[in-house]
């Protein structure tokens, strides 16, 4: 599998970036691709990593934080986030990664890759784990706003799809988060939703609550982007201020937990909550736009 | 101040409630006028209450959880719920307290006491404390799945209202909740409602994000009842993993920070970290429907 790495964008610079990717090519079978410029990017990689399957492709163009995502696409085309999209397009790379502007990158696979056939609009996929329990997806978790029931529907079946590919879970269960259990719950957009989940081939569980995403409930949850996006930044929130306080105790915690020696499970319990809860360890959504 | 409470409703029957109703005289400086079956209150009253300022006026019905909330109403004019609302609006109690069905309640309360003049829609305000930072108002935590831009603007209203009085913030920061910060950001809903913000005579923040929540940015923050149901037990949830840890750990903890002596600030920390995220520490919330 080969993965097209914008190593030109983000807040850290290239080097940063070609250390993370150093660690992938390492760590797992992928070959990668950094995208940005060929000098620069050179002179990051250390002459020990030239057995790993890392190649570079040159950008000479970078699309910054504050740029207009589609004007930056069109006038741009040399840019690493074009450049990079491209390479998935020309089949030379499976997936392309970038920690730049989001609504470039989803302006370039919009406009470059296409949609899947049937659905109409991409979304984004973030995988979270806020507690010790299973991983679930949610989507969309930001790139629409406003969203139509038939829109909802088509991000159960792509989220269905990418949750048993990346999750391994053969038959995800598909919950519609909302203000109540019941049928009736929700505002308009979910009761019409709720209609279409329940017609269709999915495993649907039915509609979910807030206190539910921290049980494991559903591996998928539906949403739409303006309340999956806030949802989303409410758990890094949280999560924020836990990792404070796991800063701010430091070894006493630890010291706790050798005096109790055998409770593994509360040691355990605390650090994966916590690390589940930092989306520093976490972070990073997948735009579902399109597959090969 | 009198308030009168729905001692025949809720999950735990007469009893538990009586027992709250008498911390509430001791320690507060507050009439209480209990609704319920006379006979069953009275043998839930010790006679060491005699002195406290709980009286009791009969209601011979119950509405339960699953009866449809507005038939319910007006089938039984005798149930704690309506009996109760209605000495709110013959000004014989000045607040109404129930832990039963919250539609029954709304009803009973829109039914009987009418609007506040200019507010459209009742709304729940429901007061959070996720961490150590200040409290603040999320309005609407759940009554009105769907909404227009004037309804927020007119819960912005009556949400800085109640802040100002109830947690004493003369002037109330009021936040806008969704996707990002920039003033574009958000769904129609919330681009609309963010031009009436901005020429409303609040001091309205502009639009904050679910990362904001747990840092105090806004006292009041405003969302659709969807959106906002969906966050409050979001927290909720989160909140439940953390108590059922705390508890998990037990005295190790307590060890670890005895071991440290001197670092309060983290003992402080985390207790109130995890009693500000137990719901059941700081459950209710408050339905602002009419103010006399």
């Amino acid at each position: 599998m080969i993965i097209a790495i914008d190593a030109a964008s983000g807040e850290y610079g290239p080097r940063e970036i070609v250390r993370g990717a150093i660690e992938a090519a390492q760590e797992y079978e992928v070959n990668v691709a950094l995208v940005g410029n060929k000098t620069i990017l050179h002179k990051c990689l250390p002459t020990s990593t030239r057995k790993l399957n890392i190649s570079i492709t040159e950008a000479s163009q970078v699309i910054d934080f504050h740029e207009h995502p589609l004007d930056a696409v069109r006038s741009k085309p040399n840019s690493s986030t074009v450049v990079g999209i491209n390479l998935v397009k020309e089949g030379k790379a499976d997936a392309f990664v970038s920690v730049g502007n989001t609504g470039a990158a989803l302006c370039a696979a919009f406009l470059n890759l296409g949609r899947i056939e049937g659905v109409e609009r991409p979304a984004l996929g973030v995988i979270i784990n806020p507690t010790p329990s299973a991983p679930f997806l949610l989507i969309d978790a930001g790139a629409n706003a406003d969203c139509r029931p038939k829109h909802l529907l088509q991000f159960a079946h792509i989220g269905s799809t990418y949750t048993k590919h990346v999750l391994g879970i053969n038959t995800p269960r598909v919950g519609l988060l909302t203000n109540g259990t019941e049928d009736t719950k929700g505002n308009r957009l979910i009761q019409e939703t709720h209609k279409l989940l329940r017609n269709s081939t999915l495993k649907f569980i039915g509609n979910i609550e807030g206190i539910d995403i921290a049980q494991g409930t559903a591996d998928v949850i539906i949403t739409d982007g303006h309340t999956g996006n806030v949802v989303l930044k409410t758990i890094e929130g949280l999560g924020e201020s836990f990792v404070m306080l796991r800063q701010q105790l430091g070894h006493s915690i630890d010291n706790a937990l050798y005096l109790r020696g055998r409770d593994v499970l509360a040691d355990i319990s605390l650090n994966d909550l916590v690390n589940g809860m930092d989306y520093r360890e976490h972070g990073g959504g997948c735009l579902l736009i399109q597959t090969h």
